[in-house]
């Protein structure tokens, strides 16, 4: 079957072998998948990637070919052995980018033994396929899997009706944790972006105030409002200065680039938690001394439970989570590799979806 | 009168003026002052110090002459304006090193416009005097301050009885820290330290199993136990390939020097949490993508409560913190530059205390 693949630091159309469906897999043809900013990453650092990640990538090998692609929709073409085979053929349904091999769970999108969505068709276990609930676009339950990644995160972050958060960055990864901070009943929600169109997705995805870090310091801008909404509520004092103290801040780091980290340490207010949700395949430097003056804490995060994933696509089928914003291109097989080089300009694009199905 | 004072990276010592109690402070004879790793740190760093610590040394001045000393047991000699003089003259007292001066409050040992507890007398708020309880001796009450510290990281910790902690590093900081778990009724408390003095310590402290990294990786150490604690509990098991889950691990980092943190990284569990205590006041490298694939949390802790310091004297008090181990030299002014000098080697000593009466 036809399929982008990563070969040597580059993307590629190829033929590569059909997949078949083991015990308890299902053979499906790929309706559409996001192109995810891990992805680029790994194309840039695969070697990195190869030896850092213990969960996601601990098996690719960067000399063998891969079909990437995990936020995906698919149709149920026909059911392997050891199945129930309860939803019929040619139903639509998300997945957990994960195929259950026991003793083992893998990866889909960063195998070698099966294609990600990429790709024409892909394997998927039985037990995780989630049906796609009627009258929902598959180009939107494609979000599904970015979209609980916020979800997830906001959740990691314990959040308390006091909690004033910001949002550092607004591509997908951000912009998906300004949806959640809005489902979660967070008000206002602040995020910084350099590009004027991150910055507008950035409100249309719910954001109360949204920076250009050129123009304004997020961290200033943060404390003001944090000063405002503070305001009426039972004031914490400073009993020596008399100085109302702020409410916690509470950072999402959706950046994913080397110091970035310390930058937020550098703006942070005492007791500020950080949730680092942005994927940065580099060294990182930092300063403790910052976060020890400060007790700051880092929270890293990574995916979802499979309840998230869940509840995600059904907040996004009642429309509790907005997704057509994000949505700015799509290509066939063929059109991934310029997708991949397009995607590194921000104004350009947010998610740009693969159709395999195209011509 | 005599200090030993901080000159341009060196220690000598110096007369230096006379402390006068302004209004709600208290003239006192310094008794006993442990030197702190800190101390070591900043006569080292002192320029990076004074740039990144915005809670801790904010306003020091590399080029003006420092009276450090912050953990200390004090006699009261008299008092000042604005003062109700509850405590007699005579009475033994601890502080934290804070000194209340509205606005502000200023650190005891880190300022330039009142000596620390390496001179003969300093001034103290009469608010956060506490009388030493009758019978507990100068030395050991002089240990409430580092003792307090390591009651605080294990406060922030929030252990449940399912964690199993592990000790980076037996110095002062990591031999507080085990103390206090001990004292937190956590069980077993494992210890890793390459002084073989140190570990002897970390034993007297309470420590259950310690560990030589030279001999044995901590952290495997750490799942073996784990692993063993875990058997008869509730167990917690991987459905895919029926391996039982360990418990979540607390790591506590109590060296301070870069590379730690990265390391202990490398060598934790998905979901352990990291308190770090040590003061690290150089740049350090870290791979977030590490800390992202095992959701790590990083809580960054400094200092201690009020109501944590007066607990810790308490507990000191009533032999529920063991501290006797910790005193291996004592020194007048004249030995203070010596002391420093000696503290750098971990098989000679733990902590020096500083008694400025000694000729």
């Amino acid at each position: 079957m036809r399929a982008a693949i990563m070969r040597q630091g580059t993307i590629q159309v190829a033929d590569v072998p059909e997949p078949r469906p083991g015990p308890g897999e299902v053979l499906v043809r790929t309706l559409a998948c996001g192109i995810c900013g891990s992805d680029l990453h790994v194309l840039q650092h695969t070697h990195k990637f190869a030896e850092q990640s213990g969960g996601i990538g601990g098996g690719i090998d960067p000399d063998r070919d891969l079909v990437m692609g995990h936020e995906f929709c698919a149709e149920i073409l026909e059911y392997g052995p050891s199945t129930s085979g309860t939803l019929v053929p040619g139903t639509r349904v998300c997945s957990m980018p994960v195929l259950i091999r026991p003793p083992e769970a893998k990866s889909v999108g960063y195998s070698h033994e099966f294609p990600g969505g990429y790709g024409e068709r892909m394997v998927l276990s039985e037990g995780l396929l989630l049906p796609v609930p009627n009258g929902l676009s598959t180009e939107h339950a494609a979000l599904t899997e970015p979209m609980a990644v916020g979800l997830h995160a906001v959740r990691m972050a314990r959040l308390t009706p006091a909690d004033v958060p910001l949002v550092i960055g607004c591509g997908p990864v951000g912009l998906a944790v300004i949806a959640a901070l809005k489902l979660a009943g967070a008000a206002p929600v602040i995020a910084a972006d350099y590009s004027p169109a991150r910055r507008k997705l950035a409100e249309q995805m719910g954001a109360d105030i949204v920076i250009d870090p050129a123009q304004q310091s997020p961290y200033d801008s943060w404390a003001a409002t944090a000063r405002a909404s503070a305001q009426g509520q039972l004031a914490v004092v400073n009993p020596l200065s008399g100085e109302r103290l702020l409410p916690p801040g509470v950072f999402f780091e959706c950046v994913g680039v080397p110091g970035v980290i310390d930058q937020m340490m550098v703006g942070a207010q005492r007791g500020c938690r950080f949730v680092v949700v942005g994927v940065c395949m580099e060294q990182d430097t930092i300063r403790p001394l910052l976060a020890i003056s400060k007790e700051l804490n880092l929270q890293f995060v990574l995916a979802y439970t499979a309840e998230e994933f869940a509840e995600t696509l059904g907040h996004i089928a009642e429309g509790r989570l907005p997704v057509e914003p994000l949505i700015t291109g799509r290509v066939g097989v063929g059109g991934v590799a310029q997708a991949f080089a397009d995607l590194r300009n921000p104004e350009r694009h947010a998610k740009i979806l693969v159709e395999p199905w195209r011509s």
